[in-house]
């Protein structure tokens, strides 16, 4: 099993406490220490960084650490392999183009003898994670050549993720810089920041952040992970089924399917 | 205008040199202030780093230079802005998934109201370049739906890119991470370096390497550059008009078109 990291904000807001957090999981407090990812977008930009060793101990998450990259819209993800070797192919979040937008999509879960239909967008690499998110972009090509709102796709988005976590395991999030949509199938974690802000404690590591001193009134943030990031904090468990459409740190729909 | 750097090798080579001397020129001994970009092939697997700031201001370059990354196929690019503002979604390469591979395109000159068919890859930015290339991948895509060799691509590549040519500006760097494909409209210089190895001095920068202590008797390594990165060493020169596939440092067709 993986790890995975989301935020949606509505101004671009520095992930680094929250990437601190999960960077541990990946070789020290948690076990999955082959490869990590994480795509930050900025604007219709979208910055890719991965790297196929122990998050713990990568030189490129100590780099992102020291950096602080400002997004309105970041997918992160630490891999334990099951399906697919380690390697930088293999390696999540994974983007492709469509209607001239980049989209990502990192996953957490399995699916057995996963084999969906040969599309337009194929996987480079060998996990049913690409599989899955090239099937799930060629079903939204197919029913949409030209771009739609996001409400638009929901149906779609929601079909195609029950149907995949049927086949195992399927916690995901999705995004095209725009919407950031995210699905649990077991497992996934949700905090929404909002002033007043007060301090924040990660579990994984000795890190506090007073994020009063570092936000104005009017941010909006919310992070999502499979598990919470911190010890100080009421997160929000998903349930099985869950889906959630995020804009601008808000929840602007959100449902359950069975 | 742009530099371009390119690297073809028979086994996984560090570009930390020739990228060092790319560097300076994004800002420093160049204009080259407006972003710049480099994708190392590992295996079907693509590292991406790009940064929308002076080169020889960028963390992320010298995290660059301080981590070796091995590659055997290297796409590098500086940008001096011309068409499209400066920003991550304009910086060179451009990256977009074809028959399950990771395709990377760079290009130096511009072209003056290029609008081509829109077509299956559309582009993110607002960059001749970016539309270049998504014009190429869909004439690739229509004329090949399933995967060929390179050799059986030529035709098409060299049409497309004589055509664009003639609109401006183009000379560009193209790769599937199996090959690399280079055309040169105005400039565009090349070393093969082989044994016997010798020292190589940087013209951009007060830094000499010696090859022979890097590298076995077998490596072949060919870089391509805008311009001649060294300054003690013979480069060819290519002429308009003229094309290179290049794979595991050998070239191994190329021509010239009127």
């Amino acid at each position: 099993m993986c790890e995975l990291l989301g935020m949606s904000a509505n101004v671009p807001t520095d992930i680094v406490f929250s990437f601190t957090g999960l960077m541990q999981r990946g070789g020290k407090t948690g076990p999955h220490k082959d490869g990590w990812g994480i795509a930050f977008y900025e604007g219709r930009g979208l910055r890719l960084f991965q790297d196929p060793v122990a998050s713990c101990d990568s030189e490129v998450a100590k780099m992102i650490q020291r950096y602080q990259i400002k997004s309105e819209v970041v997918i992160g993800h630490i891999r334990h392999a099951n399906v697919g070797k380690v390697g930088l192919v293999n390696t999540h979040p994974f983007v492709r183009e469509l209607w001239g937008q980049h989209w990502c999509f990192a996953h957490n879960g399995q699916m057995a003898g996963f084999a969906p239909p040969k599309g337009f967008y194929r996987p480079v690499g060998d996990t049913d994670s690409e599989s899955a998110f090239c099937d799930l972009l060629n079903r939204i090509r197919q029913a949409f050549p030209e771009p739609v709102a996001a409400e638009a796709l929901l149906p779609t988005l929601i079909e195609a993720c029950n149907e995949y976590r049927r086949q195992g395991v399927f916690n995901c999030l999705l995004s095209n810089g725009q919407w950031l949509f995210s699905f649990c199938s077991s497992k996934l974690a949700q905090i929404t920041r909002r002033a007043p802000f007060g301090p924040a404690q990660l579990k994984d590591a000795d890190l506090t952040v007073d994020f009063q001193a570092e936000t104005t009134p009017n941010d909006v943030v919310t992070v999502l992970a499979t598990e919470p990031l911190t010890q100080n904090e009421r997160w929000s468990l998903h349930q099985p089924g869950q889906w959630s459409l995020w804009r601008l740190g808000e929840c602007v729909a959100s449902g359950r399917v069975d």
